[in-house]
């Protein structure tokens, strides 16, 4: 360390958009994800780890156009003047590992994975630079039953978590069907299009007046700011609002009263004329025919006009995750949790390597967001660790002997650890516990150690009692929460402490 | 997808050094890391999790000196110019962390992390640019009675994973020691002084006879390749080579007679005069105290004049757990697995960002190597997950009706699956389930439906049946291990099936 004395000493501090995370939420998110694996592999996928990062031109979609990019995602040079990348999602790298191992993988492919990805963007309040995703996707099946599946996947995977039904609903809509309602409309200009899809996107927030204003002149928002708008005509605007059932109370997502069946028709009806809008609503009716039979049609499953998603990615069926139950902000405003994942189909993502289309479908959910979101509702199995038993040093001479104390406790299966800081002061030992969340401590002086015994202090009895007694004076009196035992009985006494803490 | 159309189709390639790891390992090593986690919780550790990069100024070690920094470490730069790298070890996120929140800590500071690092270097066999370690670190205490600790974790987490008492050990050393050696023989120059500690620390590989030749003049490997020596004078020679215990019948680690107490008797011979060569050596002492007391000295905890470790790194007592049982290697010759981790007190870390000095000590487990012995003494924990049950696909207009059959295994907890193929030839959907590992598969055709029955195809079975059966005729007569059930029977009929191949 010679060297750094020279140079100025760097601030200690995390890069801009990441976080450490703390003992509890790793527990208890570690706990959540065993939760979603067990629904994933009853499901049949098998789990599939990649590496951190890929070429970048595996990972396709930022391919870099400067010397040094850094549009959405982080790169750098190998030793070879090649670009990599630190994946964005996990799907771009399965999509590399099934064109690198084809003709060895089962087929249909179904895998899991679950890991950090990072995005070279603007981080904001709740928004990371780095963040975990756990993906089910199912490489080699064209069949619909993949997508329907998906669908009754990620329900199951919220309702294993606790998310009751009812609090949550998986809407499922089909990019061939929006085509289809532009073509209906005869939007050919690919930028129109993306107007329009993004203006359709925004129907949970603005609602059916909002979008209307992106879809003709363009919309001002309460802070001023002009959103242009996609320019339609008054009866395309129609057309789009029918088509999403916006003011139908017959139909849509947003009259409450639909049926998956009464959607469809409304779709038919928009899309008339269409090859791939026909295309797209056959897709998505053999969908819910598989729902229905396996009886996700109960409001678990809902086909809504408004779903859009990644727009230059997906290819058929997609899915969004959402959380339906109200809960407040920090002003107190009821707001709801929104999406926590979502998916679809992309037949076009393989094909970047093979050159030959394969089909896929897959679901990723946002572990962060869910986990804010279980977190809220109180249903984060908390698989409480209890912090350790701290064995304190009274005489410094003796740390062989503490440190046995601290050996048969933990033979004993109880957590237990010396004192490693400074011995002097048995207050900052004290203290050190209670940070520690221990439930108690051992105490050797030199009188209890003439008399074979250890002093064992109940720093959660204490905790109580200190919050009922009155005075310093009677506290040490009463000494309260604290007794002494023979030292051959330690592993006994504490292990019925924590029995009695446990109840 | 349209734009990439355009541009040649990327070869699928994992960059240099990396993996994909299968689920077999995924399920085997996330196993062996509860094992390990259990143990250090045990120990009163927490977990902590850090990002994948940190400024590189943060992570100091390698800092660039070039426009695109790559020794040793992935770097790159984020909007504001400044130089971000991936980690390459967690130790040194571990001093940023405590060194950014060091009034809200714990002190000591005990954490556990288990994470990937990346690192720069020319990959080779068994040799990647992502790895996985596992480390416990204590920060605070300036105590060895935390370094004693570290020996104990690591012995206590080897054999919590099944490797024998006899079959690993820990080898502790002291870097002030061996400055005291290097001040006893009057070595001042800081080249000379890594000469020697490189050739010390090569002991292990070539015998006292080749480090005799790296500590004069120089010595020439096999291939030729000449090392050059520092040059010390034949009494200094001897003192060093006297000091590792080599020749010596009654100390030193290659003799296999010694014991901590006679190490340490010749550590003082020959650092006679050497302030902190005593002090290195009442470190040590001490820490065999507390590993006598603990009953560690029984081979378990050896204290080893060879350890070097890290030179820039380590300011006092280092560690090496090594595995000591004989292998065969490819070629059938002997070898030993050595180190599968290591570490050591390094009180300069956190006072690069803090100026003042904070003890810390720590101790890191290489995942993957450690992973590779357990597969190598077949002590790796596969926790099997059968492959699903596949219900296949007879009639694709079915298809819902089939679904039902997967949805009904799968709410009575047994792992099912749908064959989402093309369902046009049952061979291949045989032969999918057979490469999923698939216990059976379940077959419903006309004549079946009809019945109101299933076919069940027992693969386990089938398979030691066709082992034993001459002809296709004899196959086709007897179809061995394929039995049709009533289909309200089929959830008993598979559990049933199930429970026969486990016992």
């Amino acid at each position: 360390m010679a060297k750094n004395k020279k140079t100025p000493r760097p601030k200690a501090r995390l890069p801009k958009g990441l976080r450490d995370i703390p003992a509890l939420e790793i527990r208890a998110q570690d706990a959540m994800l065993g939760v979603i694996r067990r629904v994933y592999e009853g499901y049949g996928f098998e789990p599939l780890d990649t590496p951190a990062f890929e070429y970048t031109e595996s990972l396709g979609k930022f391919l870099p156009d400067q010397d040094r990019p850094n549009a959405g995602v982080f790169s750098f040079q190998d030793e070879d003047e090649q670009w990599l990348s630190l994946r964005y999602d996990l799907t771009a790298p399965l999509a590399r590992h099934v064109a690198e191992n084809f003709d060895s993988l089962p087929k249909p492919f179904r895998r899991y994975q679950v890991g950090p990805v990072w995005r070279n963007e603007k981080p904001g309040p709740g928004r990371y630079r780095e963040f975990i995703q756990f993906d089910a996707d199912t490489v080699g099946a064209s069949s619909v039953a993949a997508d329907a599946e998906m669908c009754m996947l990620a329900a199951d995977a919220l309702e294993a978590l606790g998310i009751a039904r009812g609090d949550y609903v998986i809407k499922v809509n089909n990019r061939k069907v929006l085509d289809g309602v532009l073509e209906a409309i005869e939007v050919t200009d690919e930028m129109q299009k993306l107007t329009v899809l993004r203006a359709i996107d925004k129907l949970d927030r603005l609602g059916g007046e909002g979008v209307q204003y992106l879809l003709g002149k363009g919309r001002k928002d309460e802070s001023g700011d002009f959103t242009k708008g996609a320019e339609l005509t008054d009866s395309a605007i129609n057309n789009v609002l029918g088509f999403t059932g916006w003011g139908d109370t017959k139909s849509g997502a947003m009259s409450g009263v639909s049926s998956n069946a009464v959607t469809l028709a409304n779709f038919e009806d928009y899309t008339e004329g269409s090859v791939v809008g026909a295309e797209g609503i056959s897709e998505l009716a053999e969908i819910n025919k598989l729902i229905n039979a396996a009886g996700y049609d109960d409001g678990r499953v809902v086909i809504d006009p408004s779903v859009v998603r990644g727009l230059e990615y997906y290819t058929g069926p997609v899915f969004e995750a959402e959380l339906t139950f109200e809960t407040k902000d920090e002003k107190g405003r009821p707001v709801r949790f929104g999406s926590v994942g979502g998916g679809g189909r992309y037949d076009g993502l393989v094909a970047r390597f093979k050159g030959q289309p394969i089909p896929a479908t897959g679901f990723s959910i946002g572990v962060s967001r869910l986990y804010a979101a279980l977190s809220t509702l109180g249903k984060l199995k908390q698989t409480e660790v209890p912090g350790p038993v701290v064995v304190t040093v009274f005489d410094k001479d003796r740390m062989a002997y503490y440190q046995g104390m601290v050996q048969k406790l933990r033979d004993a299966g109880i957590r237990a650890e010396l004192y490693l800081g400074n011995p002097k002061n048995m207050g900052a030992q004290f203290k050190y516990a209670d940070q520690r969340g221990s439930p108690c401590v051992v105490i050797q002086g030199p009188d209890e150690k003439e008399r074979g015994e250890v002093q064992i202090k109940d720093l959660i009895e204490g905790a109580k009692a200190a919050a009922s007694i009155a005075s310093n004076e009677e506290w040490r009196a009463e000494r309260p929460a604290q007794f002494a035992v023979s030292e051959d009985k330690l592993v006994e006494a504490v292990r019925d402490l924590l029995a009695r803490h446990e109840s």
